[in-house]
């Protein structure tokens, strides 16, 4: 399948979404694991957005109604997320609004497992996770059947994001939307073209939350952009401001409170100029 | 109604309470959303209290018994809330606890209506909010029917405080207690005097949790002064604390970490002396 | 009973734990409260380890299962809790695989009170706490009947560490693991020896979550050392990490964020040269 965009155009919309998250501060809603909800929802900040965190069902199709976007993590799950997720995606789905998935865990737990099955119906815009994760997802939704069943140990990331291509290729397809693997080079996909992007920091492997925040902020790009475009930016927004907090980090401490410092100074422009490539899938 | 307040006497107040939790670090339970839970009870413990914060409903009527006063916040509602607060509020009225009600997300979902409905008849001494939540606290109580109906979006405050002025006195005649209005210029009121108090800083928007670790403060501060000085002084703690962090942060994630370290580090005068107008109501 | 260890075995023990950990970031999973999930991954990430967090029973039995040690804390229980608990101490008592007690809030709420009763027949390898509730957890396991019943007062500690000895020592003797007791000396055994660790910061109590960090790293050393190296190696490296955060510190927010990159950088042989003593139990 060849792409529409090319390099020139994709970093026009990136500056785009981000000069409107800035301008709009979009609700996106999200149900997420209680680790890296504080994160999550200030990096969410951070970006430009508006963050609201929500448990129970009647609130999960409210802020699927009122948000732009709503983000799904797949974390630290309990019972009454058997109700809440399916409703909330029901919801998305009726009213034709886009949502971000963070497969996190998958493969722990016959709860987590039994929702994502439930998912492939309601697809999400963009899914974003670690190599490992996107492979295991691919499987799971059966459309990706020549990729080795994944190997799964904890929440780690092992599998290179180069053995996910066929997998985030296979995923976006299915979605009509976006795929972000998230690793030293990451790699982002609608399908059509495959891109490649640069930057980031090894501190981002060595504290919780730096997948979980960026699918959050995938979800705020996605209330004033498109799928491709939300998961690039944001994923380039990530390795910028990565980049720039590991120029004054002492560990992984400090490394986090200037990387949430760099987001929230990162311009558009700044954003638009990290380097990608870009080649068809 | 005209106070019995002056200036002078509300800054012997804030100074004496600030000092008396310092030195007796009292015990205030919370019981609070999941996102901002960490930022509360480092607040807490940073102005002098001790914080423990718990789920389960004998837990709430445990420290509602044991705490000089206790915190409860709407955020992150999770089924077992329609058992724990109904119970820990009613403990709190029998032994005339001292409670800080923060009405964060109200107009957002069933539970949450129907749990602050149900506050009515067991008011909190404190209430704190943005002036959107005060406003559609006072509607839900019936206390301010010329109210416009709150319209609210997610968690933004976008009424302006000077808007919510009627409604939080509405609010602290009905309990008793005092209301605060947080935003660019706070408000607090008793019902009969209205203190309009400076400072802060814009970052305070650009974290989640500012407005829910106040609360906690406030809940401190209640253990050892009555709702109108607690109500203040942890405002005013925060007006300071906010100036002193933006002298020296580099965006919201510095001003966190410097906000908790000028909590800790204010003195009782210091605090007092944050400039505030009183008026009556 | 007299000790096989000297300080000098124990030192090149805790040099060793350090450093597999570091080479090996082996899987610790942790089933703890929410106020400080967040700090537990993040500083159980600082030391080496991978950490993973769940609610759900079955998944709970997931990570003991493919964990090398699980961490329980006691905080903020949720209903789930009330099945998760007790299947997943058995799953690891089954496997014969390490875990680490933290009995925060012993004494609160009767949910709690159940599941420690229960946890006696199903021990862990380490328990650590406060002097207050390692001296509550021996009297509720009737191991040190002539201990006072805990005058418990929240979450904080008010017991001195020395009072705890005789509790902690019949703790360890009963699970045949180790106690490890945090307060200004730190006291950690194994019931044959009893050592003293010096170092830390008074700042260490006026941050949420020190002691439960401590905990999710002691798990983290139990994936890779026997019990009681496991404990004094965890201890010594928050004792180190403790002072290094405070000669930079300007207040509790600015000592996590520098205790988390200490932690990070410390080195396997500096955290074997934190003092301590060692005597027979």
């Amino acid at each position: 399948m060849s792409t529409a965009y090319t390099q020139e155009r994709l970093q026009r919309h990136i500056a785009e979404a981000a000069a409107q998250v800035r301008a709009r501060h979009p609700l996106a809603g999200s149900i997420t694991n209680a680790v890296t909800v504080d994160f999550v929802a200030n990096a969410q900040l951070a970006a430009g957005g508006a963050p609201a965190m929500v448990y129970l069902p009647d609130e999960g199709e409210f802020l699927a109604s009122v948000g732009g976007a709503t983000y799904i993590n797949m974390g630290t799950l309990l019972p009454i997320h058997a109700e809440t997720l399916p409703r909330t995606v029901r919801a998305l789905a009726a009213q034709h609004k886009p949502w971000v998935l963070d497969p996190v865990a998958i493969g722990i737990g016959a709860l987590r497992q039994e929702l994502l099955v439930d998912f492939k119906d309601y697809p999400p815009c963009v899914v974003r996770g670690n190599a490992t994760e996107i492979i295991a997802l691919a499987h799971l939704w059966q459309l990706d059947t020549d990729a080795a069943k994944a190997n799964l140990r904890g929440v780690d990331a092992h599998n290179a994001v180069t053995e996910a291509r066929g997998a985030a290729v296979a995923l976006a397809r299915h979605t009509r939307g976006a795929v972000a693997v998230s690793g030293e080079v990451d790699l982002v996909t609608d399908g059509a073209c495959v891109l490649h992007c640069y930057g980031g920091n090894h501190f981002m492997e060595k504290v919780t939350g730096f997948g979980c925040s960026l699918g959050g902020v995938v979800a705020v790009y996605a209330c004033c952009s498109e799928p491709l475009v939300a998961a690039l930016a944001a994923t380039q927004l990530y390795n910028l401001a990565g980049q720039r907090a590991a120029a004054v980090a002492q560990g992984p401490g400090s490394f986090q409170v200037a990387f949430l410092d760099a987001v929230y100074n990162a311009q558009p422009a700044e954003i638009a100029a990290v380097p990608f490539d870009i080649e068809d899938a």
